[in-house]
């Protein structure tokens, strides 16, 4: 072993700590946290930022990468992928000044605070001057980078790593058309019913519902928890401890299971991160896109398909039977797919969600351009609204603040939820030619082989591949819309007879 | 203001960061860790407590507490008090390497959760190698200090600056006699009535009356809330959130009322620190015993008082009609206050209590001069219970496993719970010269001249005197038996018709 690999170890594991203790403190302000708890929550955050930033930012540290990529050169090797992983993180934080991961810190536990204040009213004003801090510090932020072909690269690349902006916008011009024509043809064929969808559901037993599919799944509870938040996240404080939160909406109660299922697949993927890589920058998902490829499977080409309504469906009819009173599995499955221009996001249907990240991901690069104002974005936001889905929020809580995400100070994010999805057809293409039977084992409510596959392909190697790495690795090409264009083609024909 | 003093808030503000930090994932190991996360969370404390002894310990540190003592000279100023406070912590800290800390950590993580599954499964056997090892720990940590008269003295001041060991026993020494007569007495008297307490009453219901209680006591929900946990215990994260804990226990349902209270005087002393001390070593309670004084006496002086019970018991009843049919607020008032040799400190009457202090302090004494070992702890225990109280645990979870401090690498500590009663008995007799009705306002469920009493006395003050400063101030005198021994033999003098 080396002693310089142990050096850079020793300091990592101290910044990994650190940061793991950041999302502990950032769970709590989520699930627990009293509201008198916020400004010195702030403070809080902020100091550990500061202090995992100064440690990652030494010249020791500097030096000793420089030395190690001399030391280990074989590149499909855990150091080197290690040495590469931390050597980008170095050159990133050592750009950023640590004042100004403070003043971020401190400026986005106040703006999330008002966030939930400002929906909860759905008042957009309340919220407006925090994310106007918010948009100024993006531009510092983008400032302290080298001028890339776009300002927003510079904002993309932090989550996905090879990707720009340009690779993005070419990648869902080729998608978008496709899933407008799509959507335009599923409109003009007969509704499917879904009534029975929308009425009361008992709140506890639709919780616990979710659970047990979770635990099907192979979510293990002894490394993990679920909790209600405003918003439903996953978080990771190791390997061990990776939590989900959820919520219950009293106008679309079974979102809560597909909220479950969502953030239980990111927990997987982190449940299944190569224990060596502990403490260590190789822990964990690679992307961002990756782990969004990882939930929204387990979400949608699982959790909503025929097979899985087939296996849960009786069950669901049993705990729930005047609801769903006179419903079969296959109406139910219908249902669950039923495709509507909608408000929210993360209740969006399949053929539909990726134009709510279209959209956003037009707010954000007009933002960053300068183009928009913060003030003007609810109206945006409504007309765009109306252009991309033909309908207008009634309110900003339906509308501009219905995502936790840029009160967090997390812009260049959303993207990667679109790009999730299209992986995430790749992979399950790839899935069903090495299992042959996983429709019937779905059929059956198991999910071993499944889980197993992922764990052994994608989970185990941590952040060890790049994404479009790893996506050619497993796949055998890089990111791409076909699969996802067959796979929504191929659901929607047979839901909608087209 | 002087730039020195500005350096020093500067760099003790993050080490109060990151003391809170500690704070937070101990609060979250105890409430809402998965079983999994134990061994990471230990690293990551570990880590916390490692960069805070090192960024409290520095040169720079010790030279501008130095230079400042020189500077601020006026000894009853805030900044006065802030560089001793500062510079105590400084002169212990500086003895005690941040290796150990570190070590520390990872052993007392572990300890903590082999105590918890001890205590579930009743045998001492699964504690007693960790326990080993903490006791190892202690000696080491006495070893970095210069020898004292004894070398218990080493930690009791941790917990009580300017006490030692044999300050503590002529206390104890004084007031031990005294109780065993009162008890003696009692013993021979006629026995209350006390089956309705033990009758089953619904968790949810007692939990919420307890949060009902502690409302009107004072304590401000929008700074703190209530979980439930395997011990009782309040943790500050910052002076807007101070946290407590409570648990259920069949056998004793109405104990959930008293830890609420009890937690609830923690929490409300650490809610009126002057918030000119935020993120200062001044902030909080100023040591355990004074800290047991409130939380004794929102428990005893106030919660099992004779007004008290006049004033709650109606509701309750009402909340419990079956299980107190034909029970009056007095003879509630006689059952709660019922003496009976038992078996659990914290669930133990006000007469025999001390003597559960005793027990344990002597064992820890023993413990330190190496004339016990951990492996005759249990036998040791049920022997001394035996001669004190003439019982003995049937098992070890009732016994040497009921209290979750030596898991923690606590000791030294608990003689301060008995200090706590006899200061709480103190400021009693004070706070009832000044507020003359405060017996009826308590009737009328009235606590705000009480709490506003107590915050302008001593909350407000933080850790600005020491604790027997602070005692003197407010009391006239220093720690002292003699009130103790006046509230106990009156209140059962009345009640046994002595």
């Amino acid at each position: 072993m080396s002693e310089k690999l142990d050096r850079l170890n020793e300091i990592l594991g101290e910044v990994s700590d650190l940061k793991h203790a950041q999302s502990v403190l950032d769970w709590d302000q989520n699930v627990s946290m009293p509201p008198g708890g916020s400004e010195a929550r702030g403070q809080q955050l902020a100091t550990l930022g500061k202090i995992a930033h100064e440690k990652s930012t030494t010249d020791e540290v500097g030096k000793l990468l420089e030395d190690l990529k001399k030391e280990f050169t074989n590149s499909d090797s855990d150091e080197a992928a290690l040495i590469r992983v931390a050597g980008r993180e170095y050159d990133k934080a050592t750009r950023v000044p640590a004042k100004f991961i403070a003043r971020q810190a401190i400026v986005t536990s106040k703006a999330f605070e008002a966030w939930v204040e400002a929906k909860g009213k759905s008042d957009f004003s309340i919220f407006q001057p925090h994310l106007e801090k918010v948009v100024e510090l993006v531009h510092e932020y983008i400032s302290f980078f080298p001028p890339a072909e776009h300002p927003y690269d510079t904002l993309l690349d932090d989550y996905e790593p090879g990707m720009n902006t340009a690779d993005v916008q070419e990648i869902f011009s080729s998608l978008r058309p496709k899933q407008v024509e799509l959507i335009k043809a599923i409109k003009s064929a007969r509704q499917v019913k879904d009534d029975f969808l929308h009425k009361k559901y008992n709140e506890k037993k639709i919780w616990e519902f979710g659970e047990a599919i979770i635990t099907k799944f192979g979510y293990e509870w002894s490394r993990g928890r679920q909790d209600k938040a405003p918003h439903p996240f996953q978080t990771t404080f190791s390997v061990d401890d990776t939590r989900i939160t959820n919520r219950y909406e009293v106008d679309n109660p079974l979102a809560t299971l597909f909220s479950a299922m969502h953030e239980a697949g990111h927990a997987m993927y982190e449940q299944g991160s190569n224990r060596a890589y502990e403490r260590t920058p190789l822990a964990g998902g690679t992307s961002l896109a990756v782990h969004e490829s990882q939930s929204r499977m387990w979400e949608n080409l699982v959790g909503r398909s025929l097979p899985f309504c087939e296996h849960f469906f009786p069950e669901l009819k049993k705990t729930f039977p005047s609801q769903l009173d006179g419903v079969s599995a296959k109406s139910f499955y219908k249902a669950i797919n039923k495709v509507e221009s909608s408000l929210i996001r993360v209740n969006a249907d399949e053929a539909t969600y990726n134009l709510h990240v279209m959209l956003r991901l037009e707010l954000e690069i007009g933002m960053v351009e300068g183009k928009f104002a913060v003030k003007d974005l609810p109206e945006i936001w409504n007309a765009k609204m109306n252009d991309y889905l033909g309908i207008v929020p009634p309110n900003d809580a339906q509308g501009v603040l219905q995502d936790v995400h840029w009160s967090s100070g997390l812009m260049g994010y959303f993207s990667t939820y679109a790009l999730g999805n299209l992986i995430s057809a790749q992979v399950w293409e790839k899935v069903n030619e090495d299992i042959k039977d996983l429709d019937e084992q779905i059929r059956k409510g198991k999910f071993d082989s499944l889980l197993g596959w992922l764990r052994g392909k994608i989970h185990i190697y941590g952040r060890k591949y790049d994404p479009q790495d790893l996506v050619q690795k497993v796949t055998g090409s890089k990111i791409d819309s076909a699969a996802y264009v067959r796979y929504l083609t191929n659901k929607y024909s047979a839901i909608y007879g087209l």
